[in-house]
């Protein structure tokens, strides 16, 4: 999508063709900031410090990750090495494991630059493949958001969206977003109300950015805000992403979505979540047996921001002494979440809706 | 309750007899300022910018307000004037008007000296019976806490508030968090989550310093994070204060309250509300005929906190041209509710369980 009408992706190769650039999302949305990856570790740092974020762009960037690594040294212990690396950088987003997987028997075979090259390719693959595949979930969630149009006709769509699950947090387009982008740009009326989504703001900087780039009216609240919109008719659908979803569609996804679906269930408001089917564990029947992370503390003992001079500057909210923690993802259980919206199409969440879009997957599902 | 040991009230006279003091919330937890309110606009400024804050410290403020009114001009036009100046100040909270009117009821017959000596009389009655009303409170709700640590024996208690029900919300003790210092006072082991509370960051500041001064154990959590330690199961009941509670039994409070009682109830946890009796207005029956304040946008697009300098600073969150909307309160339905705790005992949150303990407002009840 675009920044400042520049068409952008979220991951990219440089000039020389294996530098693998991304934006430190971290200084977002007050400085655009490319950062050049050039080795695994800085690939690995780079999702754990969450420069870069999201569960398709996780996968992503752990893909082009093990191509640097194999750039430096093409061996099976290498490979090994830094598998495991990247895959403890993040535990929740099933995308990691998933892209981790495919690039190693991409290149199992393989040796010296041929194994390099078939990593760049595969890496490749796996962010084209993306962008097809968020338009795809766009295409179908749209239908949704016109759906919503036609029961009120002369006013916008009220869509409700936590954390960031647009073009950020995938190669581009977006999980939850794409199907806003696709209804704005075919001139449906549509307005966002993004959930800020502490304790790191995702929704305020990340998702702001994006929709006001792309020039779709949105209006920024705080997390504890939805209920009450919700209550008083002002959301007509939620539309979120999510990190891990289960072959009987739970829901895992940044923390504090689960009260939103809460909300959405209690109001008679459609709680829709966008995926790619690589989110789909379909080795887990249960929500929660899925890892949630935990990170630092500080995250939400301080918070970065932007004075009016424009320097950024980490500013601290709790009391010396005042111990804080930091759960970065809950689980939505099926039965709150309306459907699931994938690029094959929307199902209802549950094994039964997700085997209908993936018969595939029958043999292999877990029983 | 005790900042460094000492005790103190959220509000008194100062040692000239009439000006009145408070501090100034905002600066909290970072710094202990006390500000001199010496007239009535001062006080309602005072509310108004949330110097100072809470329902019954609310009312106990605009009391003193009408008492400084008075103090320069005692004429029964001023009084009007200063009633509905007062009244403006913040529409939520009954407390206020419950003041206001006992404030003039108190002050009518009287003219010139003796009604300034009557007002002042009447705010210090206010507030003297709002800390023996919280001290009820902490008794009956102590029982709900010991009663957990029966059932968990071995480990603390564990519960959940959202944004600042303590003593700096009332004149002393507090209403949701009275319960929680009695229990400590008393030996049993109790731990609090605290919600952060945006946009205004109560619990972060407010709560979070309350607890830390008194030494009971707690941590400050996301406002997102609630939902998943009550699926966790680590929180045993949650407890927050009210700014309105209708006749039947739905409860106004801090934006974010209704997410966590749904939580609650999704996963049988108990949630209860405390309350002094002049929060009940018992004019209405529907929760949602209650006038949710909405405030400045900046408490959403911007966040002061302070450096490691020492220095408070603000910082913007969200990228400029992205607009906010501030709701500060919504509206937990009876349903949701374990349980109101009020001077008078713990009852069901319904029209029969409040009048089972206010008998003498069946008369007056609403039909």
């Amino acid at each position: 999508m675009k920044i400042d009408g520049v068409h952008h992706r979220s991951i990219w190769l440089s000039d020389d063709g294996w530098t693998v650039r991304i934006f430190d999302q971290r200084q977002l949305p007050w400085r655009v900031e490319i950062a050049d990856l050039t080795t695994v570790a800085a690939a690995a740092r780079a999702i754990k410090e969450m420069w870069t974020r999201g569960a398709p762009l996780i996968g992503a960037t752990a893909a082009y990750g093990v191509a640097l690594g194999l750039r430096a040294d093409a061996s099976d212990t290498a490979l090994e090495r830094d598998y495991e690396a990247l895959l403890a950088t993040r535990p929740t987003a099933v995308n990691l494991r998933w892209a981790l997987d495919r690039m190693k028997a991409a290149v199992k075979a393989l040796q010296g630059d041929r194994r390099v090259a078939a990593a760049y390719a595969c890496a490749k693959t796996i962010c084209d493949e993306d962008v097809e595949t968020n338009r795809s979930i766009g295409e179908h969630g749209v239908q949704l958001i016109n759906d919503a149009a036609r029961r009120n006709p002369g006013r916008p769509v009220q869509v409700l969206t936590h954390c960031n699950a647009g073009w950020l947090a995938t190669v581009d387009y977006g999980t939850a977003l794409a199907p806003i982008y696709l209804a704005h740009d075919q001139g449906v009326p549509v307005h966002v109300w993004v959930d800020e989504t502490r304790p790191r703001n995702q929704g305020a900087s990340l998702t702001a950015f994006e929709l006001r780039h792309h020039g779709v009216p949105h209006t920024v609240i705080a997390d504890n805000a939805g209920g009450l919109l919700m209550q008083q008719g002002k959301v007509d659908l939620c539309i979120t992403g999510t990190d891990r979803t289960t072959a009987t569609g739970d829901v895992a996804n940044k923390i504090g979505t689960y009260l939103k679906a809460l909300a959405a269930h209690d109001n008679g408001v459609p709680f829709y979540v966008a995926l790619p089917s690589p989110t789909i564990d379909w080795s887990l029947d249960d929500g929660g047996k899925i890892p949630i992370e935990e990170r630092n503390a500080r995250e939400v003992t301080h918070i970065a921001g932007w004075t009016e001079a424009g320097e950024r500057v980490e500013v601290r909210l709790t009391p010396d002494g005042s111990p804080a923690a930091n759960y970065a993802f809950d689980v939505t259980p099926a039965r709150l979440v309306t459907g699931l919206i994938t690029e094959r199409g929307v199902c209802p969440a549950s094994r039964e809706g997700l085997l209908g879009l993936f018969p595939e997957r029958k043999k292999r599902g877990a029983a």
